[in-house]
């Protein structure tokens, strides 16, 4: 599996692309229904490109990096090859009958073109729906990452849930303090060191092994000041909610 | 201010004792309710101990860092003096009138006495009942830390609102993505890389500015899909509520 095309010229198509290359994998050709978007990755990865799915050349692999919405659309013109999607959300059916050889490519990560991250980190989720397949898809997952799990379609919408509390969830918790200190004057970056110790002690212990506050201590008088203090009726009730969490989480 | 008292043997006093030390300041008491806790500090500060208040050696500042409740009764058994407690959560008005210097010298982070930590990069939050104080307190606080913050006690009592929801409960957004990927036999590190990128933009970016995911593009498909999977009722209305809090932020 040495010559790849990528379909989509996005996030995860570019920093794949990079990676793969540097991983002595050749693209053949960058397909995006923009041409100026596949003229622009093809560039970058000095290589061949197209907007036209019907003039893909032959390659070993067809990696699709476009929106979740749009890839039924994108596989349904194309023709039987080894192909895998890149995208947490949407399982292995959707490749249907049309394939012999197809799976999921999943790296977990936020991806932004202009930030380089460390591929070499970054969790690949892969599924291949037979196992010389998920074999060959795990070597090249190798190639760019320390960091590959076999995980099935279940098991990867399990980790996306995950991620939404782990990731999206707890910026809002930093979005909400955001607001609060603004409200008295003061900079968020006063709570970075906190948050940063915080995220430190995960590395070495369980989340619930950590937890500290008043919820934690079952403290309803402090709770309760708290909420006393906050403006706004919805911030009140979160403070509630989750606090009421966590004081079942340790009953 | 050259000789100081530690009243409180816990994970604070321990930490600002060793930090003073190697700041050239002389920690000339440690008290303890506990004589045992006294003298654990004490051999570690190589200094006195005493569990009699009555029994203070004469001193340029007590620092008073015992649990939020026990404040009140410690400072009844004490003659004048300057002082500081280091709470987030009390208030300067616990002194009242029996002090002429008083104030708050409250250290922004979790401490634990096995784990070290950079001193120097937490903020500390100082506040004093006159000016020249206030001052003493600032150039102390300078010696052990490069971020010193002037504020008042409604400025720390909302920092440590914020401080509730940027780290208590984000902890508890990671803990229940540890309890979802447990129940699909997954390890909750496979998220780590994701929740460091995460953390690793606060540092140049507000957090409503690098908010991602199904509620920040009010996808209801994915948030119903999501909410339909999770099988506790309160993790379901959590997740719910949370998205709702994010759509409106976005509206």
């Amino acid at each position: 599996m040495k010559n790849i095309i990528l379909v989509g010229s996005g996030n995860v198509a570019t920093h794949l692309g990079i990676a793969l290359q540097k991983g002595n994998y050749q693209i053949v050709q960058v397909y995006s229904k923009s041409i100026e978007n596949a003229k622009k990755l093809a560039k970058k990865l000095n290589t061949n490109f197209t907007n036209d799915l019907t003039q893909l050349k032959s390659a070993d692999l067809i990696i699709v990096s476009v929106n979740d919405d749009a890839i039924s659309s994108v596989l349904s013109q194309m023709k039987n090859t080894a192909i895998v999607h890149t995208s947490g959300s949407i399982g292995l059916d959707i490749f249907k009958e049309n394939f012999s050889n197809f799976g999921v490519f999943y790296p977990l990560q936020t991806f932004n073109k202009e930030v380089n991250v460390n591929i070499s980190e970054i969790p690949f989720c892969i599924e291949g729906n037979n196992l010389a397949f998920e074999k060959q898809l795990t070597t090249l997952a190798k190639q760019l990452s320390n960091n590959v799990v076999l995980m099935d379609s279940e098991q990867r919408k399990q980790v996306h849930i995950a991620a939404v509390f782990a990731c999206n969830f707890s910026n809002q918790m930093f979005s909400i303090a955001d607001d609060l200190l603004a409200e008295k004057n003061l900079d968020f970056k006063i709570l970075l060191p906190l948050i940063k110790q915080t995220i430190a002690k995960l590395s070495a212990n369980k989340p619930k092994a950590v937890q500290t506050g008043p919820a934690k201590r079952n403290d309803n008088n402090i709770i309760q000041e708290h909420i006393k203090h906050i403006s706004k009726q919805e911030v009140k009730d979160l403070y509630q909610e989750i606090s009421n969490n966590i004081i079942r989480t340790y009953e």
